[in-house]
């Protein structure tokens, strides 16, 4: 998706992220993670749960946020920390479905913001609410 | 690393899950997520800020904590359903860290857990902090 050109320090500024994920994404997740509960991997196990279906990890949702907050919000002149995330999962995330994540700065604090960050799903509704603060640090740093 | 036995719906309970990040699990993490932040994916671009080198994804670490909750806390009679998470991060973590994300159960209602999530690196210095919600439902779902 489009990086934003506007210059990130301002309460207001937004960017988003879309990715549709796919049963590969959920696999490597689990990979990477360790997280190997077969909630998201087998789907004769996921079909006796309440979801019927593999759902995808909390954390790739929290990833697409990830992508926004690292990708799309800091422009060439620099770099993303990640400094805290709070995060409330809504809505379950299937195979095929395609997540937004829209962030939103809502406070500056010199090169520290606070994002509003909310993530729907492809019909809108919204997957995931919360918050991220992060550090824009200087790039390169000398 | 080992389930605990013992029924979650204690405070007090614990579990831990361990792992030891590779460049891999960063790729497969940038890949699923969309996240290429090169910050965790160039070497020479990561020379150049404060960390001096590549760092994981602040989502790995989560990642391991949701491993910790997905697969080591439930047994095998609930599945783990993840409500919200609070984190924060301390350090960085790089290629080859051994990350351990150590649970414990704070709070209690009906088959709601509230759990602290501290994450230790390999020389036990702290990598994050924080707190995650997981509703434990009964596996299988009639």
């Amino acid at each position: 998706m489009a990086t934003e050109a506007a210059p990130p320090f301002v309460i207001g500024h937004k960017v988003s992220f879309s990715k549709t994920i796919s049963a590969d994404d959920i696999r490597k997740t689990a990979e990477a993670s360790g997280d190997t509960n077969p909630l998201h991997l087998d789907d004769a196990y996921a079909a006796k749960t309440r979801f019927k279906q593999r759902i995808a990890h909390g954390v790739l949702t929290s990833g697409v946020i990830s992508a926004a907050l690292g990708v799309n919000l800091p422009g060439p002149n620099y770099t993303t920390i990640f400094l805290s995330q709070s995060l409330q999962f809504q809505r379950p995330v299937a195979v095929g479905d395609t997540l937004t994540a829209n962030l939103e700065v809502t406070a500056v604090d010199r090169r520290r913001l606070t994002l509003k960050t909310d993530c729907l799903n492809q019909n809108g509704e919204t997957v995931a609410t919360g918050t991220a603060d992060v550090l824009l640090d200087p790039y390169p740093r000398e």
